[in-house]
């Protein structure tokens, strides 16, 4: 880490909200719209999750729905890679492969275009924060089925005392921040 | 409208599938993802999208969930302006103010948060489709609300039998294509 890294990591904590019982009671939630709302940080934000991936010949880049579309279509962009958005289920109006995942209560899912990852693509995907992994996991799970070769993960924040790092593979995750 | 400009309409309009009966019977759903894969074509739609606004001085850009959030980050961030999420009820987590809009059958809202657009800032409105309107009628009613200056709308794309862009005010409506 750089000292340009740490100062960038400064400054985007300084500009997450914190909101405190949502969505339920109890969860201190991080709100990012004040770090969306500055320009010249939402582009450097955008440069550093970018960043781990250059050279790498990325050419998708996944973003889970919904805030994971802000981040990760302009990632796209910065890689010169497509976007594809990976969705709740029967939102892509496309033949789709769907993957279930658990939740704190009930469980719910993800979809894929089916042909949105060719055989063979490098890919990555993209989200706000990384919790318990969940979601990221069963995306994951949809790039492999596709054929897609998974790269690695960019959040722009990880819950580090959650462990979802160690479930996707500690050395494939990325983030601006670590909390 | 220069020969560039009839070229991007063409490749967009090559891009886009359709898909019948989605999200109902009847419905023929103008699929983006086809074009969102492509990031040479994307990042020209992008650049279509923000230039009728270039110099224009806007601060903020609001993307329409979910799809919105697709173009309008990108654009926001072209335009070197703010990027501001409009949500449907109960997914923004600070402050909110809130709009109510009809559908065919019965009625939806949208979100932003009250401190998402100050005071007499120039904002513009993305969404993928201008329908009939009324999400985004809804968005600019609330862009007012908050004491912003709505400056136009940018769209993929506008279905042109549907009479949205009166409603909206037509000289404010900008689109890549009109189907």
């Amino acid at each position: 880490m750089t000292a340009a890294d740490l100062s960038l990591a400064d400054e985007v904590k300084a500009r997450l909200r914190d909101v405190q019982d949502f969505p339920r009671p109890g969860i201190v939630f991080k709100d990012i719209t004040p770090l969306l709302a500055d320009p010249v940080l939402f582009g450097r934000v955008i440069n550093a999750m970018a960043a781990p991936f250059r050279g790498q010949h990325i050419t998708k880049v996944i973003g889970v729905e919904a805030r994971g579309f802000i981040l990760g279509a302009p990632v796209a962009l910065a890689l010169n890679a497509g976007f594809v958005p990976a969705r709740k289920p029967g939102k892509l109006p496309h033949r789709t492969v769907v993957e279930r995942y658990s939740l704190e209560y009930g469980s719910d899912g993800l979809e894929l275009h089916q042909d949105a990852i060719l055989k063979g693509e490098r890919a990555i995907i993209v989200d706000d924060v990384l919790a318990t992994g969940g979601t990221a996991e069963a995306t994951a799970k949809l790039t492999s089925q596709l054929g897609g070769e998974l790269v690695g993960f960019s959040f722009l924040m990880v819950l580090g005392f959650l462990d979802g790092a160690k479930r996707l593979g500690a050395d494939r995750v990325r983030s601006v921040i670590t909390l």
